[in-house]
């Protein structure tokens, strides 16, 4: 075990421009521990119910995900239901049923305590703290975090970013976290706060790394279609922590960089088919094939 | 002469968070015309006012723009004043007097006709055509346009096109051109229209630029503070095709890049004060300074 990833298993009602799924495998531990599988071997920590489906279990399984700490309790499991915009930029939630996710308790199994990366999906401060000291000798934590814990639950969640090295959010995050409009000003404010690595996502237009000595830019993948949105900055997050739990490393800039694109690489995959379809018949070759296609369309020569 | 800019010259009120002006020297040919006279000769063809300053013109003779091309007719300067909300994003028109520059008739010199490199600012289709025609033995065509003339003058926009190398336009005008929202497919699309380069400026995410076999995309410069975002797209434009008139080069792939990073360079520095005056004291070696660090931010080691 490498990496641990703890967050939300669900189900999701996608409706995209481009079609509507009723109830696909969803959630940001799915996304991002789907996508981390691809480089390095992860375990999740999450609740589902009893609707949980078994070949769901047994997808997860075969990509490599130990489900040990998938916990199944008596009820229903996380359901969301959105639509999007016919530009794809607006997404309207229909329906946010949290069911035993409400009360979600992340445990984690003694075999998960020693990895030595993990990475903590957008769930209540308190409980991203709960895992934090549960975990032994952990080399890098990353954690995500939204504006409803930024508004509500500030104090709490500047405990518990003490503790992390990387803070990976999107870019209105950062402002409202940091009460500053320009990001490099906004940055300079959250590495104050403990992380060492300020991840910022921008959607279609990329993210940028910040550190204490300087900065790094990753563009958006520019996709021929971009089919479902839904999961991409999750997948982004498990490719970024996926590549770094494979190189091993302590993180080293250049391994940064690389982790940036590899997040994008996966970020962009995830928007081509609904839900985690894109990764069913995902390769490594394709993943390196688009790492390679960033380089050259990136390179100042 | 070695690039013939056409568009405004004109006198800008703005407002800003960070302050306001009442009368600053503007104008897309103005911008466009400083940003590229940091990299080659430059000569402009506009009109402007009795009430043109001539400490104005001075200036911009200091630079070495050459100022043959700017007509001087009864009446008054182009007048434009606008104010930015306070998240910079968005900008509302407080009045346009257009006054001489309505009646604008391109007129180029005869110097300027055997100049190699043409930068046809946002104005008339129909009067950039005239200009096009106007020029002898021209190596490359830079053109820029906006959302009201392909929504009124469409067809003739069209036609105009045709005689352009590169097509250097903001992304949703892009989208409005090739009535298409995926950026990869309205590419395609433009580069069928006639032009062989299309440019698609993303504002503080940015450019993309499109050719037959492939992309480049140039993030945004991440500013310590965004002052005044005027004329940030002329300067881009100015940059760009100022560097590549600069290398006297076909426009092979390389150089194409590195003026993108070049535009995207003088874009930025145009932010850090009101209307033109960041120029005012720059440096080449500034320049050529934040070119290095756009290398440094964007390598993927």
């Amino acid at each position: 075990m490498s990496l641990v990833v703890v967050g939300s298993v669900a189900y999701d009602g996608i409706q995209t421009p481009h079609g509507r799924v009723e109830r696909t495998l969803g959630g940001s531990c799915t996304y991002a521990a789907v996508a981390a599988s691809f480089f390095t071997q992860v375990g999740i920590v999450a609740v589902v119910g009893e609707d949980f489906a078994q070949e769901d279990a047994v997808w997860l399984a075969s990509r490599g995900v130990d489900l040990e700490g998938l916990e199944r309790v008596a009820g229903k499991t996380f359901y969301w239901s959105g639509v999007y915009s016919a530009d794809m930029n607006e997404r309207t939630t229909l329906c946010t049923d949290l069911n035993v996710f409400a009360d979600f308790q992340p445990q984690l199994p003694p075999a998960y305590r020693r990895a030595p990366y993990l990475l903590l999906g957008n769930i209540q401060p308190g409980l991203q703290r709960q895992v934090r000291a549960q975990m032994e000798g952990v080399r890098l934590v990353c954690g995500d975090t939204m504006n409803y814990w930024i508004t509500h639950t500030r104090e709490e969640l500047l405990e518990t970013l003490k503790e992390w090295d990387v803070l990976l959010i999107n870019d209105s995050e950062a402002r409202q976290l940091a009460g500053r409009h320009n990001l490099r000003e906004a940055a300079r404010r959250i590495l104050g706060l403990g992380p060492t690595v300020l991840v910022v996502k921008r959607g279609e237009y990329g993210a940028v790394l910040f550190h204490a000595r300087g900065y790094f830019v990753a563009p958006g993948y520019p996709l021929e279609q971009v089919f479902d949105p839904t999961g991409a900055g999750d997948c982004f997050a498990g490719g970024f922590l996926g590549y770094l739990a494979e190189c091993g490393a302590e993180s080293g800039l250049g391994e940064l960089r690389r982790a940036m694109i590899y997040g994008s690489v996966m970020g962009s995959f995830c928007c081509e088919r609904f839900g985690v379809d894109r990764f069913r018949k995902l390769t490594r070759a394709e993943i390196d094939g688009r790492f390679q296609e960033f380089k050259d369309f990136t390179e100042i020569r």
